[in-house]
């Protein structure tokens, strides 16, 4: 899990050489993070779009500085993405694309904030921004960590074939995003796709994630009464849509808290007994996690331990649920309507599609007579998850234990993102490659990123590129 | 069920007299009706605090119009009541209170009204507006009653000592009416309570109410993780609280819609077979019923019909239900908690605050670790029952009969009143006559009252208490 022995000498001078490039040009690219961090390109609010395209335009111009030959702004019919290739000379060598998003997160002072959140602010260590972490910091580091990789190598091409794909809605769920990837296929064709907008377990554990959940959403809405009707004229008589909907969501999990879904499991790719031992193996303090999480016990599915349950089982969670009247003091009705929220996160070897089938078949049997049962999924995303051992995969653990100089540990993500297009439609493995921590306030007021972190970020993709084509080639 | 043939002759006159009087004052009535209903005497709402002052005012006006010749506004902590007293000249007649109430459910023209729930209108036979059943058109009925019963026997004061009590929180649970009447039990000693805020089966089939469902409401509420988390970092590894309380209300019945609360069937007083035999009298179309409820099907606890189960049969009914995000598409969390308001119709011999020691105790044995509870139980109403044989309740009968010149059946009520508090207080069977038909729409946009129910439930006032004072005696 670190560096080879046969390179140790060359890979001394090459780390040598990347930590002199990176504290030479450290200040300037903390400043134009900076200066993209000012640009509050909220992609859920129409009245950012401008901002949105013009944090697209801005990243844009900061690759053509940096060296890319090709940058592209490529439109959508919400907000534009960047696309940027940069051609190794040796024509086999891997290609390789890195994923992330410019758009970020809402976030106004009065959410909480302790300085403006579109007005970075370095606190020791830390960079304070909306972005900070998710994502600009970490798409940013990889801008500096080519250039350290040509100028520790002496190169003027990088060692892979490097394009870069970021989009600007992944906050809103990148409803674009599948069309524009299948739009550009072609040029978008890589060996493996590098996501940087993932997390590692701590300071002092780097780690790689190996795979995320997909995800599955539904309302479903139960009709009772053509109105609200008096709970005494009524009452014990005919069926309650809020009671319906409560017994439908206490069917959804049978007493050992598994999905009880018929055929929800189908396909799950069970754990192996060496993923568990590696999970197993992470510094895991389930109290201290229960505190990051405020909740005050750990419940789940029998037989697995909390990292696999958040990381690697699927699940149904219960977002919102609502029907009748919900102010202060009481309403004696039997309300017309109720609904419920549910969303399923997914492991490898389940089908979105599949999901939602069992999920409707279900639903339509647990509704009992004179109850009228609708049913809406979103849009899903797919699961993914790379091999231990996959050749690229090695390369992203070595060139992460090169800079962190620590053994790399493995993680995966419960959470659910576009990685699983790009797997889909380029036929890609996708790897993680992300160096924000459990800290950094995603998605919550006082967002941060770790600078020393963020710097060892740069290390690693000055790093990867060499040990990728050292280790790999490019084709089928 | 029907008059005595006794006074066969000298009741057909009393009928021809009552109904000339009231032919003649018809207008007016409706008139004064109208100029009534025009105040929002919400008294749910604050805003309309003054409102219900305002409508105790117009109504203590009207009784002392109507000849009362003791009226008098009395104040509470919360919205003030009307007492009216008329003393009979025969200090040996019965003694009657009619209680009702003037204050409103809320309305508002966007809840579905067809026109401004406070500005009466009149289509064909009906009075639409809020309160025109619910109970202002009840109380009102009473006003031309007496006029039309003194008209009629050339009396200057009614045959019974009459005494009425018409409350402005009834709507809001009535918190404050128990008090008031102790505090005056003295003022109010009668012989029986005659309430006029319920209904009877149809146009077509006029029916006493024997009894009444108490009533006892909480509101349940489960905390989960301190704020609302992320499902895909925490999903499937903490409680959630929404999932708790559906699994909550999920185990509140059993497989055959018996509530499951262990205690909660104490003391049930079951229906005789008479009184089994009464209900199947009744011409229930099923059916029509259910479009009356705009249900869509029949549900309720095993082994007993609709009406047994809507009458005589305790329930546990979900009022509301609410946790999490329940806007327009999806939002990916844990949420912090979510409550339930739960209500349960009592019927005669179940004790109130053993229901919500029963309830506290199932629930606190339902909610799962790291889930916490609290909940909150609202003034609770006491089911009441009179017996079919009590001679005030036969009297009632009998005016109804020569009113509807049908026969009179038997219903009961699912809702529940304040009427079981003069009963306990007061030491008085409790008696319903209402005239209000299902299609009212009590609590519901659009309410109405059918104006020619409306005018026989006058000419059952007016007869009412002369059969009294004939067939029973003051005191105990």
């Amino acid at each position: 899990m670190s560096r080879p022995a046969d390179s140790a000498v060359s890979a001394a001078s090459a780390v040598s050489a990347v930590r002199t490039y990176i504290e030479q040009h450290r200040a300037a690219f903390l400043d134009d993070l900076a200066e993209w961090l000012r640009i509050p390109s909220v992609s859920a609010e129409p009245g950012h779009a401008s901002d949105v395209r013009r944090s697209a335009d801005w990243l844009a111009a900061k690759l053509r500085e940096t060296g890319f030959p090709t940058v592209e702004v490529w439109r959508t019919p919400g907000a534009p993405a960047v696309y940027a290739q940069w051609p190794a000379a040796d024509p086999d060598a891997p290609v390789v694309l890195v994923y992330g998003h410019h758009d970020v997160q809402p976030a106004a002072r009065e959410d909480g904030w302790e300085t403006e959140p579109f007005e970075p602010v370095v606190r020791g260590n830390r960079l304070h921004a909306r972005g900070a972490a998710d994502d600009k910091g970490q798409v940013f580091f990889h801008t500096l960590g080519v250039r350290a990789h040509l100028a520790a190598t002496g190169r003027t091409a990088p060692a892979v074939t490097l394009k870069l794909l970021v989009e600007g809605e992944e906050e809103s769920g990148s409803p674009h995003f599948r069309a524009l990837v299948e739009e550009h296929a072609e040029r978008l064709a890589v060996d493996a796709v590098i996501v940087s907008d993932t997390g590692m377990w701590s300071e002092d554990t780097p780690t790689v994630c190996t795979g995320m959940r997909g995800l599955a959403e539904c309302e479903i809405r139960l009709y009772g009464p053509d109105q609200d009707i008096h709970s005494g004229s009524f009452g014990g008589a005919v069926p309650n849509p809020a009671t319906a909907v409560a017994r439908l969501v206490a069917a959804l999990h049978d007493d050992h808290a598994r999905v009880a879904v018929p055929g929800f499991y189908d396909g799950v790719l069970e754990l192996t007994d060496r993923e568990r031992a590696l999970f197993a193996e992470l510094p895991f303090d389930e109290q201290r996690w229960l505190r990051t999480a405020g909740s005050h016990a750990a419940h789940g599915e029998a037989g697995h331990t909390t990292l696999e349950r958040v990381w690697a089982r699927p699940t149904a969670e219960v977002n919102g649920i609502g029907g009748g009247y919900q102010g202060p003091g009481s309403k004696t009705i039997i309300p017309a309507d109720a609904m419920v929220k549910l969303s399923f996160r997914l492991v490898a070897g389940q089908d979105p599609d599949q999901v939602e089938k069992a999920v409707r078949a279900w639903a339509a049997q647990q509704v009992p007579p004179g109850i009228r049962c609708e049913i809406t999924f979103g849009a899903a995303t797919r699961p993914c998850l790379t091999p231990l051992d996959h050749p690229a995969l090695q390369s992203v653990v070595r060139a992460m234990g090169r800079a962190f100089d620590r053994p790399v540990r493995y993680t995966r993500e419960g959470g659910s993102g576009p990685a699983a297009d790009l797997q889909d439609v380029l036929g890609a493995p996708v790897l993680f490659l992300g160096i924000s921590v459990p800290s950094d306030g995603w998605h919550a007021p006082n967002e941060k990123v770790e600078i020393d972190l963020l710097l060892k970020g740069v290390e690693t993709s000055a790093y990867l590129w060499d040990d990728l084509a050292l280790h790999w080639r490019h084709g089928p």
